[in-house]
């Protein structure tokens, strides 16, 4: 995985605060919030301090018991600071944060120290909102329903109150020490996660509740962590690019390169972010069916057992098959597909239009209901113990996601009037961008002719991104600059994008020149 | 009493704002909320307007419903504008606001329309905490032991949600009617109010737990309006000068003047603010037991029966008496005494030293236990019964409360190195304010020797200036900078404070020339 450094946590970029007050006395009689929020608007060089109610009643005992030394937790929202909660100055204890990444199929949770930066534990639970539907889509239908919203909300909320329980265990901390969270994922999911309705949000003309829900109070949402504790949502541009992609971009850096990149993220949805410090041009989404039902479920299969990677030998015919865990194969991910179809092109065992060659395939092929079947692990060295296939049909729904990705990219490119072959970097995110190998991509043509040092793989991005507002000021102020920067480009099928999406189903393109280092010498 | 014109409520100037936003397209998805609050960004010329998750849950909604044509109701914090509710900009029924008050010994409401600055209702009601304490250090104490101030706080919170119905249903209209409140008091009773631990206000060094509580919700604050209405609580500037001053110096526009002119509230404490546009300099307090168990005792006691004014005929000794309603006298509070002093002293029958002059009374004096007693009602034409009397303790208390009260007065002008006589303007506030005889107080030296003209007598303006803020956003940005402006002068009972102080116990003073129209002639 492409290495980020992490950005140093100084105190004057993170949210923890230690302030000296000078003990009141009879000439200096000003009250106990307003000599806090004096001394943090001269600390943070601002003019609005907000104390919320609930830790005004606390805050002369607090004051008095540590004699007037304390570590302030902050938080940013709009044109004021909130002062979230504080601690004794000494020996303050565990001052940590969430980072949430709210996935439509897996939520993953980083628990951070807020003084360090450091992270203190991970963890990942399914989102139970897949008791309901598997998709956005089945979801927003089931929240329409009497009480559906209430039990979605419900859900996600409980699942997430469990494993915040288990994921401090296992950081050695209490919940109650946990201060400020912070969580991006799609638009459908975080209005879930909030509890606002999100009907509109499939309904032309496809408009959100909210574009920037802020900074909310953790006991509203009712998660229980300090119970004063506030929880940062990333903002989206629209129903189809959330605040998991602008934490994306965010974790990328391509907001503040002089090159122009290209951020990808395949993950539920497709997403694709083109620009550099000065633009960013966007487009998301289900771009005809062939994206929704190729690359989006291959890229949701990989697990134990899983094939990752496949590497063909052209002269022997031979596979060798690595899988997640070293366990005998019990299936095949995504870009396991990617690099078998690679693999078989460059060996002549799948032809230009993405079609088996039986003859050139040296018995692997059946034949079952008419449909060819290439036999990628035979029975006795299957993990399920029964041999694993792969059929023409998955072939084809390949071949349409990558033409659909590749057509995405130029179209958004195009748009710019540039071609994909200028990009400096190519970022490419989600759990597809992590296993993905941009060799085998290039092969089939699914991803552009780049230099393999322009790709770079995100990981979970989404998650790096949340973390990044936990250690960061500045980064919390960057999302919404992000966000305003975007300039969102909605992807018409037209004529255009039909030529370049039927020039894109040959392997690895019409045109060849687009593939130069695939071409032969 | 003083006519101030009421500032005439402009659509700019108030609260309420009409928006009618374009209904989403597809070329236009910004979110329902970010809608919203870009329009109002545009219209109150901001870049911060704040809706609450509790509003943003019914935004999607209620805009639809409205067909995105809206009344917005709004208040001001710090940087920020809050967007409390919403209605339907068509027909949106009653937007009100509540005044309040908030008194140590009475409670007063007023119900204003948010929409024309009307008056809809008025009421008041005893305080309820004075069934544990009288004062605000029998409250305070109380508030020290167990629940105590759970106690206080529920007291006052349960009596002003029983009298907001009560005053609803006499400006026909519903609680949840009211979208806005303002509350003025002094610092220990908003303190209590808030349910804001008060210990430290009494204890030296004197520290309020908040001097600027700001705008916090009426739900966190248990009052029964609209769930989600806003209270605003007046600021103060230490524990002996409350929000109560402040809003008086809002209304009586001290503030905003070119000449210097002075403002004295004499309720349960005795406040005095000087300045002008450019300054403004208070103190405030227990200027020595005199002040505490003269004026302030005497300034609480009016009410039916009680003798408000007397008129004492030189040449006949013929008492003139006016009673509140007309009945038949029953007692005499502090404007009454103050009238009969001058009275008493015009026609000899009180000296320079404020003792009364038997050989002048003729038979009016009795004594009793050594004290001489003035008989002011004999038997028969009381109402009590038996006949009201006036010892000549009272009459030196009311010396000392007088001498006090001139002192306090010369000291805060010498602290600027101004004299009385140079005053363009007083306003005299509190109950004390609204029916003490500006004549009387200067002819036995109380006030200085001003024209008549000058004394202004200023109603409740603790309620008005609260009223205040509810008509107009300009008042309530007014309010922090009247706070910020003020010098607190802390009034040390000195030598030069006690000469003062001895110069004043005579009738009218010492040195006759700055009482020039009391001279004979």
């Amino acid at each position: 995985m492409y290495n980020f450094k992490m950005s140093i946590l100084k105190n004057d970029q993170g949210w923890v605060r230690t302030v000296a007050l000078a003990p009141p006395t009879l000439q200096d009689n000003t009250a106990d919030a307003d000599r806090l929020t004096g001394a943090l608007k001269i600390e943070l060089k601002t003019d609005a301090v907000y104390i919320s109610f609930d830790l005004l009643k606390k805050l002369p005992d607090l004051l008095r018991k540590w004699n007037y030394n304390i570590s302030c937790i902050l938080f940013k929202d709009l044109n004021q600071w909130i002062l979230v909660n504080i601690t004794a100055a000494e020996n303050p204890g565990p001052v940590s944060g969430l980072a949430v990444d709210l996935g439509t199929s897996r939520v993953v949770l980083r628990l951070l120290d807020l003084l360090t930066g450091n992270i203190l534990a991970e963890s990942s639970f399914d989102n139970p909102q897949a008791s309901i539907g598997p998709d956005v889509l089945a979801r927003i239908h089931y929240a329409g329903s009497e009480k559906g919203l209430q039990e979605l909300n419900d859900l996600i909320i409980d699942g997430l109150n469990q494993n915040i329980v288990k994921l401090c265990r296992s950081g050695k901390l209490n919940p109650e020490q946990i201060y400020l969270l912070s969580v991006a994922g799609n638009t459908a999911m975080t209005h879930l996660f909030m509890g606002l309705k999100p009907d509109w949000i499939i309904r032309e003309p496809y408009i959100p509740v909210v574009n920037r829900p802020g900074i909310l109070k953790a006991k509203e949402l009712k998660i229980k962590v300090n119970h004063l504790a506030r929880v940062v949502i990333f903002p989206n541009i629209g129903s189809y690019f959330g605040g998991d992609l602008i934490a994306g971009i965010l974790f990328s850096g391509i907001n503040e390169t002089d090159d122009t990149a290209i951020l990808v993220d395949v993950g539920t949805n497709a997403e694709v972010v083109l620009g550099n410090k000065n633009w960013l041009i966007a487009c998301a989404g289900a771009a005809g069916p062939a994206l929704e039902g190729g690359v989006t479920r291959m890229g949701m299969m990989a697990g134990p057992g899983v094939i990752e990677k496949i590497d063909i030998d052209p002269a022997t015919g031979n596979y060798k098959i690595e899988t997640i865990g070293n366990l005998p194969p019990k299936g095949i991910c995504g870009s396991g597909v990617i690099d078998l179809a690679a693999g078989l092109f460059n060996s002549g065992m799948l032809d230009i239009r993405g079609k088996l060659v039986p003859s050139a395939c040296g018995g692997r092929i059946k034949e079952k209901d008419g449909i060819k079947q290439l036999v990628v692990v035979p029975a006795k060295d299957s993990g399920t113990g029964t041999e694993l296939t792969i059929s023409q049909a998955d072939f084809d729904s390949l071949i349409r996601s990558k033409a659909a990705m590749y057509t995405i990219l130029e179209t958004i490119a195009a748009s710019v009037e540039m071609s994909l072959q200028e990009l400096a970097a190519f970022y490419v995110g989600g759990t597809f961008g992590s296993f993905i190998n941009p060799e085998s991509a290039i092969t089939i043509g699914m991803l552009p002719d780049l230099p393999l040092a322009s790709y770079k793989p995100l990981g979970n991005s989404s998650l790096e991104g949340a973390s990044m507002v936990l250690s960061s000021r500045k980064r919390l102020e960057e999302i919404d600059k992000i966000r305003d920067k975007i300039t969102y480009l909605e992807l018409n099928v037209n004529q255009d994008f039909m030529n370049r999406f039927s020039a894109a189903k040959f392997l690895p393109h019409t045109n060849k020149s687009l593939f130069p280092s695939k071409m032969p010498p």
